[in-house]
């Protein structure tokens, strides 16, 4: 299938950046969401490569009305290298199994072995991408994932990686990521993330919550803001109220604080985390780091109105993602939302620009088949 | 000093409901806020008795430009019995060095033993007037609080109380209560409140988390919510994720639910929190049940915008108060808002006249000598 005629095909200054894209779960609505938000793009001065199924994302634009508009080439064929010319591609790999049954498909929306191990390797096959060397002309400037259900991946026996975000940081041998939610009123990063609310005592430390602060102050940066205003949560009700509520903002929290602002970041806190979300919104900080997962996305959510983006931080490459789930429940139906997925890709392209040109040295800049 | 002619003097139904208020901390801003918003009032079919300061209050109003409108008589003088044509009566109890000052007076804006000693003493009388037999003419109705201090109470030797609740609970042998917050997006009840919350572990049981729902079931009812919706909180990220993120869902909240469901509540659950909160902000929920405090608090006030109240259940009074503290760095600047303490004496109104409705044998219904 040829590209549709829709995009703008003016590279930015001799260059087009690459994302890679990990199409989620095939019954999830990680199909929906990357075809309704690649077909009304309109920054289309960049290339998308989406690892996934013909038969998923042919069934999903059927749904939705939309005509196919990627360039197909199948996984691992000797093709995979002759794309730079299509500003969406697909790398196919599709089961036989789906492919005969195409034209009445339907796949399982609820976790399933298969449905595990082909995610899993899509978002392998687009950090691969992003891994090449600079000038690579199939090298990825930024992934962008489609949700994923853990279930899944423990089915496929992907127990071992909670998430993307464990896996990135495994691939790219990260010594420390964070979660950041870019909402279109608050930004935050966590400190904990996807463990039992009661484990927190446990994986809360000194370094753990620095890192969250420079990791978040670094993300800031990557976003254009010089010096960020970093507010870091309490973790116990009113900040522990001087330590009648607990100590772990004595003990662990203003420690961390400390490092942060010896390193020259604007970091503040420990502060109540039923009133900074308050304080944020009112502007009076760019980053507001939360010690665990609800007290973050509690507000991030909240405000979000289906147009917040997870970043990880802490990698060699830009990721984003939508911050919602497989959303088994609607998968198949079209109602999906495709907004947090356009925001993630819209996301991904600022920070990939704002890169190159803060380094002016990006693989994008060395003139290409294509650029 | 004689009341102003601002408040309608018309009784209901016969009727005129009794607020007994505590002033809060002398060195916070609760005598401004009161001050404030009885100044504002516009229900005034109802009479105020207001425990605390003279000295307190006259300073307060005249950082604000009000003239005082209340009438005062002395704490345990006998004339305490004699107030009730009056609309607003501050039953006054100024220590004597502060009454000297008057004119030039300064109160400490952080916690000391003396504001704590008064602060307490002044819960204590209007919980008295809530005690009285029906029929009373000094009886009062519902109790609004002023905000007071922890550290202040524990410095005149009352730390046993955390703080209003613990002594209300106390005073009037309740079982079981629970905070309510009402706000004017979001309703929430939280099962538990003001510990560290590492110590969630130690206090979330089935019975607790079962009396949170159930009294929330209640406190809609006092609101004239008939069959209320009840959206019940996960403690884990995700609600645990089926099992993945821990365990209290399956041990503890879904027991509570189950129980409360065969009671005939409408309650559903455990949700994760990050995304309850929209639900029930888009109106699919009366009444969201938190774990811990900054689960629910959170959203209370980032939506609250000076307006939500806190309402203890499972009381045999009414009682409300402001969702704010002492708030000393800006107690005696005059530029504390009263929207919350306003809202907080409007829903004891409210609350009042369904009980009084919905009983119709309130003590109000017998004449008094000002009914």
């Amino acid at each position: 299938m040829p590209t549709t005629g829709e995009y703008d095909d003016r590279p930015i200054n001799g260059e087009r950046p690459t994302v890679a894209m990990s199409m989620g779960d095939p019954g999830g609505i990680g199909p929906e969401v990357i075809v309704k938000a690649l077909a009304k793009s309109t920054d289309a001065r960049a290339r998308f490569v989406i690892h996934g199924s013909s038969s998923a994302l042919n069934a999903a634009a059927g749904r939705c009305g939309i005509e196919p508009f990627w360039w197909r080439v199948e996984a691992g064929s000797a093709l995979e290298g002759t794309t730079s010319a299509h500003k969406v591609v697909l790398i196919d790999d599709d089961p036989p199994e789906w492919r005969e049954r195409d034209g009445d498909l339907r796949f399982d929306a609820r976790p399933t072995k298969v449905g595990g191990e082909l995610s899993f390797k899509w978002v392998e096959r687009a950090i691969a991408a992003a891994k090449l060397p600079e000038g690579d002309p199939a090298r990825a400037d930024a992934i962008v994932t489609g949700p994923i259900s853990k279930a899944a991946w423990a089915m496929a026996g992907r127990k071992k990686y909670a998430g993307h975000t464990e896996l990135l940081a495994d691939r790219f041998n990260a010594k420390r990521v964070a979660m950041m939610f870019e909402g279109p009123a608050v930004r935050v990063v966590l400190a904990t993330v996807h463990i039992p609310l009661m484990d927190v005592r446990n994986k809360l430390t000194i370094g753990r919550i620095h890192d969250a602060i420079d990791l978040g102050a670094e993300g800031c940066r990557m976003l254009g803001i010089a010096r960020p205003r970093i507010a870091v949560c309490g973790l116990n009700p009113h900040a522990g109220e001087g330590g009648l509520l607990g100590d772990e903002e004595t003990r662990l929290i203003e420690p961390a604080i400390e490092a942060a602002v010896r390193n020259g970041i604007d970091a503040t806190g420990p502060h109540p985390a039923d009133t900074v979300f308050t304080a944020a919104l009112n502007g009076r900080y760019d980053l507001v780091v939360a010690m665990y997962h609800d007290q973050g996305l509690i507000p991030v959510k909240m405000l979000a109105r289906d147009r917040s983006v997870n970043v990880t931080l802490g990698l060699p490459t830009i990721r984003t993602s939508p911050d919602h789930g497989t959303a088994y429940d609607i998968a198949g139906t079209g109602m999906a939302e495709e907004g947090s997925m356009k925001s993630s890709i819209d996301l991904a392209l600022r920070m990939i620009r704002r890169a190159s040109a803060a380094t002016g040295s990006s693989a994008r800049r060395t003139v290409r088949p294509d650029g």
